[in-house]
């Protein structure tokens, strides 16, 4: 392994009935609260009255609300949060959403306490070194933001898509009730599902042969997802599935698959890119890009894509080549994730191959970008030719 | 899953040369320090030297010194430490030892802010509400102290081993250095290597069938710790080995594997009252206690020790009953301690069964003890006497 420092004190309150508990958590920092939200389905699902119940109950609490928190949430966004934060001289975020609203919470959080243009911290340009509190109200299992310091945003002006990690953004706490997830939608449930998986691969590939627990780990996120996912797919108010992809998706992404190695993250650039040009949901883009960038690496270096084969999707390795073992770990694996009703083609969003020159610069954040095989810019376009 | 709160905030700084930055970490906390050890190993490995070295690069750090914490740290050395805190004004502990002089470095924390006996805290009888910063340099895989909040203090005036768990106590780092551990002797490595295995035990042994991802962590844990093992025994300073065998160790016990679940500790009760008695290794009584525990449980409910059979130990499950497979997977695990050089029998220890009763008494902290098979007094005398 790799010398490494490993630190995450964000607080889990995990299970039904958790949301009521901001009350008692909110008050250690703060009562003067911006409450983020997004495009208004928690006012549909009634989670939007048991937050502000809860709010309603800290003596002295005062709340300014900011909604509309777009799906890949943007600059603009952020900086409204930043201005109202100041202007009312709030002292808490509670974000309530997904990781779009997370992020955007992270983004405010940092920015108040920065001179410049919240942007520099974003393209790690400035390194934050404060941050507001910030509390999470998670309803869709995906990004891991909820137990991580990271956030994405897309800066629209740019066509540009980046992130940011500070030690200063972990949640102070996230409440995670999985029956809150129980009306989010059959795509968003499988794209969430693609997300996490995603992750986990982006922290699986990886040269290292030192590291056994933590790719173990990667495989056990990934054995229990592919287990639960169908069952939820059939039936998406189970509670008992819901849990398992929540717990997963917190866990997939919460620093324990990346202790002491270098982790790979290309695919995700290259879907920051292309949904930074196309505004796609960021898990059909991975649904799309994850096979193809396997299909790649796998022509020079076939043998992690033949573990994760044999020991996550059952493949008999008896008297096979790894390359061998490669190609049919990653047909699998589109096999698995078109029977939950990902998209396999950017061309299902109606993207074409005229603006691949254009994603591949946009994608390309470094001289190469991942870490298992450093892609150069012609292998991003190779890699998003296929995948048209 | 049970409603739960998870919440580990220690941070974790893994790897060679982590120990000189244990200079950067302290003033944050405080620099009046306790220095705390125990028989003096680490004067003759060179850690000592390592250790003041970086404390003599705090600006102003002024160090007291207690050494000569026991194995089973006891009251009477907790009791010295709060003293020397009090007569000095101190206001941090470094603990350099393993789970013994960390669990005592914990104990002394809280009774440094508790009026009464601190023995109260330790028997659950007072909650604490406060406690000395604290941070460890590990020298030994095995209790997994160094990233959580419990400690076990003995006391031997009443023959009586307890242990309490706060959120007040978790180390605010602790350096894990493996190449620290490379001169750590064969029975205490292999000690050791059980109590990391009996960990995953403790919390694997639930009725719930809802908790996957913890589950798979277990195993991953195992199967990573058995792959290790047998090599590390065989090349004790070999680092790489040592390596997983230190990050297992942290893992086994820093909260994951419960999360939603009813741990067992059973085993673990039944030891502490053993070595209350007579003062053995912890690790060479759960040794001999584990398989016999299993062995009484696979009785009434073999399904989990199957499934443990199955994933974990390779055993052929088809055609075959739950008792079958439970039998040959507690005699593999004999086998398997055995081989690296275990104790298997409390007789090794000349412990006959004069005293059975007594053990029981003490390992009875209620009315019965565990969870997956809740065990009477008579089951724990049942379990003792196989175990002669």
């Amino acid at each position: 392994m790799n010398t490494f420092q490993f630190i995450n004190p964000a607080k889990i309150l995990f299970g039904r009935g958790q949301v009521a508990k901001i009350k008692d958590e909110i008050p250690e920092y703060g009562r003067r609260i911006l409450l983020l939200y997004g495009g208004g389905s928690i006012k549909k699902n009634g989670l939007y009255d048991q937050v502000t119940r809860a709010l309603s109950e800290i003596p002295g609490a005062h709340v300014v609300e900011l909604s509309g928190v777009e799906p890949n949430p943007r600059l603009t966004t952020v900086n409204k949060g930043i201005e109202l934060i100041k202007q009312n001289d709030l002292d808490f975020i509670l974000a309530v959403g997904g990781g779009s609203v997370i992020d955007c919470a992270k983004a405010i959080a940092v920015g108040v306490h920065y001179e410049g243009d919240v942007w520099d911290i974003v393209t790690n340009k400035a390194i934050p070194t404060k941050a507001v509190p910030i509390g999470t109200v998670l309803t869709i299992s995906a990004t891991g933001s909820e137990m991580n310091g990271g956030s994405v945003i897309t800066n629209w002006a740019e066509n540009d898509k980046r992130f940011f990690v500070s030690n200063h953004t972990f949640p102070k706490f996230s409440v995670l009730d999985p029956e809150i997830t129980a009306s989010v939608p059959k795509d968003q449930t499988v794209y969430g599902i693609v997300d996490i998986m995603s992750h986990v691969f982006e922290q699986y590939f990886h040269d290292s042969s030192k590291a056994p627990l933590q790719e173990r780990f990667g495989e056990s996120i990934l054995q229990t997802t592919m287990e639960a996912a169908p069952k939820l797919i059939d039936d998406l108010h189970h509670f008992e599935y819901r849990e398992v992809i929540m717990l997963n998706g917190t866990f997939a992404l919460n620093g324990i698959l990346s202790m002491g190695i270098e982790a790979d993250w290309a695919t995700h650039m290259i879907e920051h890119a292309v949904s930074a040009v196309h505004d796609i949901p960021h898990g059909g883009g991975l649904a799309i890009l994850f096979p193809n960038w396997m299909e790649f690496v796998a022509a020079k270096k076939p043998v992690k894509v033949a573990q994760l084969g044999i020991r996550v999707f059952g493949i008999e390795a008896e008297n096979r080549k790894d390359s061998d073992l490669a190609a049919e770990t990653i047909r699998k694996l589109r096999e698995f994730w078109s029977s939950l009703g990902a998209p396999s083609k950017l061309s299902d969003y109606g993207i074409n191959d005229s603006e691949i020159d254009l994603m591949a610069e946009r994608a390309m954040v470094a001289e190469t970008i991942g870490n298992y095989v450093p892609l150069t810019k012609k292998d991003v376009e190779s890699i998003l030719r296929n995948s048209i």
